[in-house]
């Protein structure tokens, strides 16, 4: 057995059965391995943004890690700025990365770069592997690490002739490291912090937003003890809507989030670190909280937030709270699509058990709050603010999902960075409603350019808009087979969202705001 | 004067008047600064991909670095893969990463990452820059590094604080290091190399192939010592066309390579290092010359090569040679597309004085020697091997050179890539013409996966074929403002081709091949 075919098997022994892959020579051996063995579902991305992007998807989604399968240095870099999102989600994520054998390594080939050193800065485990006999080892060492709490990028470096030589060995799948167990000590601060009511925030993220059962108790906290609670502005996962527990977002906006803040005195954080400013402003706090706020780390990001949630729970004697249900938001009228139309419109047309993918940044920024209403769903957004996650992303968990339908809210600039993803859509048959947000512009951008003071003229705005030429959304979409539709008034969005969820494949939806 | 403005008027008094640009928050302050001096021209790109390939397609025909305008880490890292083509080509840029303000770095805020780490894989000189003082002459010193023999890929990291506090210096611009002389010892043994005539080949890259009298004498040293000369399989620009030295290039398939240079007894090499095989293969050498042959380094990357073209002509008494006119390619009839059809219907529509962006891959490998005869013209090729560099590298030429056509010679798989520099090319109403050549398949994947010994199944062939669902670039390219048209005979591309140099702006032609 070669090397590849033992780290194949290795890892579908491990649980891995998805691969996304934009492969090249490098990787040869590893297409023929996975093709022989037909262990893995194998999906191709025209693009490493995409690859990655749809990695971070399906992790959400299923809770366990694919592969992806990345050429050299490059292709770790093209790859990057999703894992960029993905590391900071602590989504699980096992990268092959292929490079040159390593009796090539000494000259100087045209594709010659260090991939360990591009990987390093986008991973929390590297390892390049040196021989077919180790590869099974190291690939299952890594993708335990990938597994370990709370969720790691571990990328494995695959030289050409560690896959293809022969002696490859398979390997038992490794222990990941589970969540490290909480203080007694942070959990009786946190209990007399609750003891205190309304002063007290508990800020949640990680593992147990994506739990309905935990969401219910952590409210059934604040019903008992009069604490707010809310969440990090952008999470891995978080199970809401209809009958689940409604938490506020920390606000992207320095200002809002100051004031949101302001008379916290105590901040219990499980999975979650303290907020900061998402960029620094001249004039305006990094950090969020007041100074004589409290600190309190009940569980960090590797530490076990649901026990850290049940242990709260028992301690002040709470029950899991019974949310009542918010009104459905109906259908709007044939209006143009302000904001607000947007986000009606969006609220009344999300079906049941929805996966909603979440970079509509500036003008989707009131969707989260106006479906609270809505049928139950999970809703995943970008996390680490590297836009041009939205196409692959919903790809990823289309396919880690398919009976669920997925609703993609795409900005339209952003959009643009990694469009691809739609062709990896069509190709899977992936169940993807996308809804461009289509304003013409960076809009985010013209609100820092005056939060740094500028007085902008029209060079700088040229910089800023996007809408020369305009970007046709429904042409590209067609160009990589997905059917478009361009709608311009609020009721028929609303409806071609309602139409499209019911139909298998993905559409793409372009929404001219006003 | 804050920072940000510091920074651009030292870079615009050295010369730098072009700036590709992707930014974001962190560097608002410099779009002001761009915006308030009206000093550089200002090209907007969607995805930092297409900056770096602008930036390089412009260095290479401007001879000077632009400037690049990027987003934190991972906007490094998506800028990193034409980086990476660019830093091989050897083609001078100035990077400009925005970052964190210094204050703001200690949290771990969504963006937060190593930009340091991230750009020196793909950098030749990387600082960050500290404070509004330091900026300017940080600047200039990365300005000198980009344009110091032979091209370098400078990244300056700016912090957004260094831009916007008060304080700001403009410096003087900085000499860059000139090319070093070349050692006589090694003149005097490729002297006496040459007088062996025909088992001595010169290999000459660099500088040397931009310059035409440079190129002719080379050609003279050839006839009058009876040496060969080839050139390395993809070069930073080569001007050839009619009336022009025709050097044969190395060839990227490994057995040819090997066949081209068997009985070489020396090379001589100038501006050029030894021929390596593209990858490693199973049981196939990694260095193409054969053990007996003498590797001699009369100019290295960062040496004087056309001085040492003139003294190895100056030594063995030999004149710039007189090229004779090959015949003209004529048009093709209306047969359809295959690969020697292509060839003819590119060499027969070449205008005066092209642009010819070669990332033509598979289907375009012989166009090379097609295109002799062809009109004098400037040949820019993917010289990394990190796919996706040709619309925007296209984008870059034609604004390096506004008045000369541009023809982009584009494989379709690697098209999609970057494929969001046609906007750009839209927007900057550039006369380029993409040629895409569609076979719908990674045909090069299909070779190289039978090379490691595979005998592919369908799983494997899925991961290389790109026709599931297939790709339309006449609506992709109209998605983003480039009028298409779709080809099937050689005839009609032919004359597509002739009418589109003609006229301002961008279009795309799909040729299908057969």
């Amino acid at each position: 057995m070669n090397g590849a075919e033992s780290l194949v098997r290795t890892l579908s022994a491990g649980g891995v059965d998805v691969c996304f892959a934009n492969p090249g020579t490098s990787e040869m051996q590893f297409v023929d391995a996975l093709d022989r063995t037909r262990l893995m579902r194998c999906v191709l991305g025209l693009f490493e943004g995409v690859v990655t992007g749809a990695a971070d998807g399906y992790g959400r989604m299923a809770g366990k890690p694919a592969a992806t399968l990345l050429h050299l240095a490059p292709g770790m870099a093209n790859a990057s700025a999703n894992l960029h999102n993905a590391k900071k989600a602590r989504t699980p994520i096992l990268n092959l990365v292929g490079d040159h054998a390593l009796r090539h390594q000494a000259y100087d080939a045209p594709l010659s770069a260090d991939v360990e050193a591009a990987a390093l800065p986008f991973s929390d485990f590297v390892r390049m592997t040196r021989s077919a006999a180790d590869i099974g080892a190291d690939g299952a060492e890594a993708l335990a690490a990938a597994m370990s709490a709370p969720g790691k990028i571990a990328t494995l470096i695959c030289p050409s002739d560690t896959g293809w030589d022969e002696g490859g060995v398979v390997a038992e799948p490794r222990k990941p490291q589970g969540p490290a167990p909480i203080d007694a000590v942070a959990l009786d601060a946190a209990v007399e912090a609750l003891g205190r009511g309304h002063e007290t925030m508990i800020l949640v993220g990680g593992s147990v937003l994506e739990d309905v059962a935990l969401t219910a108790l952590v409210a059934g906290i604040a019903e008992r003890t009069g604490c707010r609670v809310a969440v990090p502005a952008a999470n891995r996962r978080l199970e809401r809507g209809r009958g689940r527990a409604n938490f506020a977002k920390v606000p992207f906006a320095v200002d809002l989030a100051v004031e949101m803040l302001a008379d916290v005195r105590t901040l219990v954080m499980i999975e979650a670190r303290q907020p900061v400013a998402f960029f620094a402003y001249p004039g305006k706090p990094s950090v969020l909280l007041p100074d004589a706020c409290t600190r309190l780390t009940l569980a960090d990001l590797h530490e076990d937030g649901p026990d850290a949630v049940r242990a709260l729970a028992d301690r002040v004697g709470a029950r899991p709270a019974r949310i009542a249900d918010a009104p459905r938001a109906t259908a709007p009228q044939a209006v143009p699509i302000s904001y607000q139309a947007l986000e009606m419109a969006i609220a009344a047309a999300l079906p049941e058990d929805a996966i909603v993918v979440d970079e509509g940044l500036t003008a989707g920024r009131g969707i989260y709050d106006a479906t609270f209403g809505a049928p139950p769903m999970s809703w995943i957004a970008i996390t680490g603010g590297s836009i041009g996650i939205g196409p692959p992303m919903a790809a990823g968990a289309a396919i880690a999902c398919p009976d669920r339908p997925v609703v993609s809210l795409q900005a339209d600039g952003s959009a643009m960075y990694t469009i691809q993803g739609l062709w990896t859509q069509a190709r899977e048959n992936a169940n993807v409603t996308t809804v461009i947000f289509a304003n013409g512009t960076y809009e985010i951008l013209k609100h820092e350019l005056t939060r740094v003071g500028a007085n902008p003229g029209r060079s700088a705005l040229d910089m800023l808009e996007i809408n020369r030429p305009s970007l046709d959304f429904v042409s590209l979409a067609k160009g990589m087979g997905v059917p478009g539709v361009r709608v311009e008034d609020a009721a028929t969005l609303c409806q071609a969202i309602r139409d499209s969820v019911k139909e298998p494949g993905p559409k793409l939806i372009e929404a001219i705001l006003a």
